[in-house]
């Protein structure tokens, strides 16, 4: 198993796999808790080499900053109001370059419209004369406390709310200092510069330094999710089709997200919650300049975003199938097995597909999916056939041959009969490679008999629940049948889940397409 | 449409329900522009009473705050470093009580720690001599601000980033000032007491007026998702037998989640996202001290995002059935209305269900649920049986009625030649109260005919793509009956996500079993 969960995390942390080498010789170093402990902060580092990047430019720049006051020379220019500008540093300093010019932005605007409203009420107040004048200041306190904490729960003001913050406490700053130094105007422009030298600082460190651009993160965060859809559907489909009942955690475990043998899966869900990264990620790319391979002004950040939004529509497919997949009511598996080539045939197609429209994002180019739409298209069409050749054994258990087929044609019948005789042979006398004849034989017993408790004991609750309903007739074999005709019903849904989310790819290729149009990409192959 | 909006609208946010009578009587005021800007606001305050409580709370806070500077006999006391203390509020001040205690800690804790360091590093710069001291400071500052940088990258101290800002800064402020003015212990300490002054009044503020714990907003939050599960579960069924392929709207606008009219819908779907919310709910929780309803010591906070994700678990199959509502491949509405009373029955019980579990949560109260559970189980058990006596239907087209049922026994065979008298008598001669029996046919008719055009269209793309293989027939009639055979498919579908959501409801059951003896909620009923 361990082997396993390995070449799952080098499938999807392709961005680290190069890394991993380097890493990889230094396992001799693992022995005490210490040297654990250095091993997960290098590993640690290794996934991101911008996390390293990040934490020493934050030491770089307020270092600089430190400068203006341990060195005599600008200390004697700008005197003891400089320390703000430490504090603008250690608050405005992101992750990212455009999430720090945001923030900076607010942190600027916010700064100045409290120096405007405080000196207009400071000088308000200081008319008013010395009785009134406290009072007036505080009133305004009051007010501008009142205003901006209602207004940032504002919903379309939410993302403003730190400038709201600094507002409030620049405002009683300078309002509160001014009046006990008796020059608000000095103090706002003492705190306006320092910050701005600050501000001034954190973004020049920020851009000139190992710029760690938000467009780029966006852009890769993007690529992984179609990385991570991709992997997860394959995953899921291998699952399906692989698993002979003997594995099914506990309903308790798995409800509380812990597939630790479903990496792609976690990927996935995580995908699935990416939303709101993908948006304040774009969000901060629209403050930043043209850079590295976004050349252009304008380059459509919320594009990513919409994109990201239809392969979330996608990925709700692969979280359903991965719910029936863990669902208490299979399919018998000889059931699944019947399908298992046109199941593993569209999912690795569709699976492909995805996976090159990630990969044309990655390289910026365009290119036709004309053929591989084709083929998810074909390989989909041939599930719907198979299922229609064999949908009869949806509805009844599956030893006996219905007799509906006399009413299709008679090379479905043939076809149908064809694949009864490969099931039957593959299942006796042509095993897998990886596991032994009697082995699968077994299994596949031991999995029926599971089959049978499983249905058996569902409603895990009241089995004579059913004992109040008086007009049907109730004795235990009407149920059993009844829930084996819906066990089996539960590989429709599975392909039936299967083949909506290869109708959604239409809409990522056409979402992928827009994408490619805004932002330019590069023409491929032509 | 309108009417049904609002009475989906009262439905779940029945919270407010009682206030919106009071803002019902002044409808007459819209007209402008600016009165109706004052409209929304006033609605918004309606909304949550809280967020303006939250307002004045903040007002308050920094009011109390700057006495301390404008009145002279506690100013000569504290002097100007009191300063500090309305920052201290601005930043520490959250919504609620729980927030604010963490932040006040993160901003204690690292104010402390920073503040030790900042003295001990002062200390032995300062016995360096005039010469080193300058670069022992400028060092220390920039490996201060490299690790604590890089530790809230961390993911385990993520939560703790704030406190991480807080030693950057205090440390640069204490050591550099210390620095400037010779005493580095002198602006320690004069920082913190500020620092207490400030985070004393926010606390006292935040609990002894108005206080909005984040307690009881986690309880509300969990009881409000219990509903928008419920709702948006018989929402999307009602839906799915009633829709007539009239109105679907078009898949772009359905991918960029605007359901504007499936208003419980886009309330289970935030109720999918709202995980991180209960968490952070639960964390800030953990800090409050035992208040109104929830009276004793470590109370399970926990539990509630436990329960959260059993419910989630739910709602993810209520999002597959969303999706088959929404699908380009559809059932035909024949077929659908075949199982109309079980599929709404089974719906309808299991939304109840949810729905008192909710109400006991909310009333904190428990009761047992075995008979509701046993009536959900039994109108799904009356599902499984319909779709078992039905199945033959879902592999063929409607009209022909297929030979294989004389496989079955007598009595189902019976049952089904009932409920499809039943059916036709519903069609043609007793039809359902709210819709005329020529209405019903005509959309009949109608719904075959796009039914058939949505088939035709699908794949969107490629019509000539299935001409590739060769081995098969690929004339356009195969091909279309594998198509129809799976659009009745998808009504199996959406059955056995169904029946799986009832499964998950026993989890669900006991998942709210287990909070109620753990949060030791009052029997009910004996």
């Amino acid at each position: 198993m361990n082997g396993k969960k390995d070449s799952f995390e080098i499938k999807i942390s392709s961005a680290t796999k190069a890394k991993l080498p380097l890493a990889g010789k230094r396992s001799g170093w693992i022995g005490f808790s210490c040297k654990a402990w250095i091993w997960n902060v290098w590993e640690f580092c290794n996934e991101d080499v911008n996390r390293v990047a990040f934490a020493f430019k934050v030491g770089v720049a307020v270092l600089l900053v430190s400068f203006l006051i341990l060195f005599q020379a600008p200390y004697e220019v700008f005197g003891a109001s400089i320390i703000w500008s430490i504090l603008t540093v250690a608050i405005m300093f992101e992750y990212t370059v455009g999430a720090t010019f945001n923030r900076g932005f607010n942190r600027a605007l916010g700064s100045l419209l409290a120096g405007i409203l405080a000196i207009a009420v400071g000088q308000l107040a200081l008319c008013t004369g010395p009785v009134a004048e406290p009072i007036i200041i505080g009133i305004s306190i009051f007010l501008i406390g009142t205003v901006t904490s209602f207004m940032k729960l504002w919903p379309s003001l939410v993302p403003y709310e730190y400038g709201f913050r600094v507002i409030l406490f620049t405002f009683c700053l300078v309002i509160v200092s001014g009046y006990r130094m008796g020059n608000p105007i000095r103090t706002a422009m003492d705190r306006l510069y320092s910050i701005a030298i600050g501000g001034l600082v954190a973004v020049l460190v920020n851009v000139l330094i190992f710029p760690i651009w938000a467009g780029e993160q966006l852009h890769k965060e993007l690529v992984d999710s179609f990385n991570a859809v991709a992997d997860s559907l394959e995953e899921c489909v291998k699952k399906y089709l692989e698993d002979e009942g003997l594995e099914h955690p506990e309903f308790s475990k798995t409800v509380m997200d812990e597939f630790a043998d479903e990496l792609a899966y976690r990927k996935c869900r995580s995908t699935l919650n990416s939303s709101a990264k993908l948006e304040s990620l774009a969000s901060a790319a629209k403050w930043e300049p043209p850079h590295g391979r976004f050349r252009h002004f304008f380059y459509p950040w919320s594009e990513y975003v919409k994109v990201g939004a239809v392969l979330r529509y996608c990925a709700y497919e692969v979280m359903a199938l991965h719910g029936v997949l863990h669902s208490e009511i299979q399919a018998p598996y000889n059931l699944r097995i019947t399908f298992k080539s046109e199941i593993q045939e569209a999912a690795n197609q569709a699976a492909e597909l995805v996976r090159v429209l990630g990969k044309d994002i990655s390289n910026m180019k365009k290119s036709l999916k004309t053929s591989l739409l084709k083929r998810v298209h074909s390989s989909t069409e041939r599930l719907q056939r198979a299922i229609d050749v064999h949908s009869i054994k949806f509805t009844k258990t599956l030893p006996k041959l219905p007799c509906a087929h006399s009413s299709t044609p008679s090379d479905f019948s043939n076809q149908l009969a064809d694949l009864d005789e490969n099931n039957s042979i593959e299942k006796t006398a042509n095993p897998p490679s990886e596991t032994l004849p009697l082995a699968r034989t077994e299994s596949y017993h031991e999995t029926m008999r599971k089959q049978s408790r499983r249905l058996h004991s569902w409603p895990s609750r009241e089995v004579d629940a059913f004992e109040e309903d008086g007009g049907l007739n109730t004795d235990i074999l009407p149920r059993m049948s009844a829930l084996e005709s819906t066990a089996a019903l539960s590989l429709a849904t599975f392909t039936s889940l299967l083949i909506e989310f290869v109708v959604r790819l239409d809409h990522l290729v056409e979402a992928v397409d827009e994408l490619s149009k805004m932002a330019k990409f590069k023409q491929q192959g032509f």
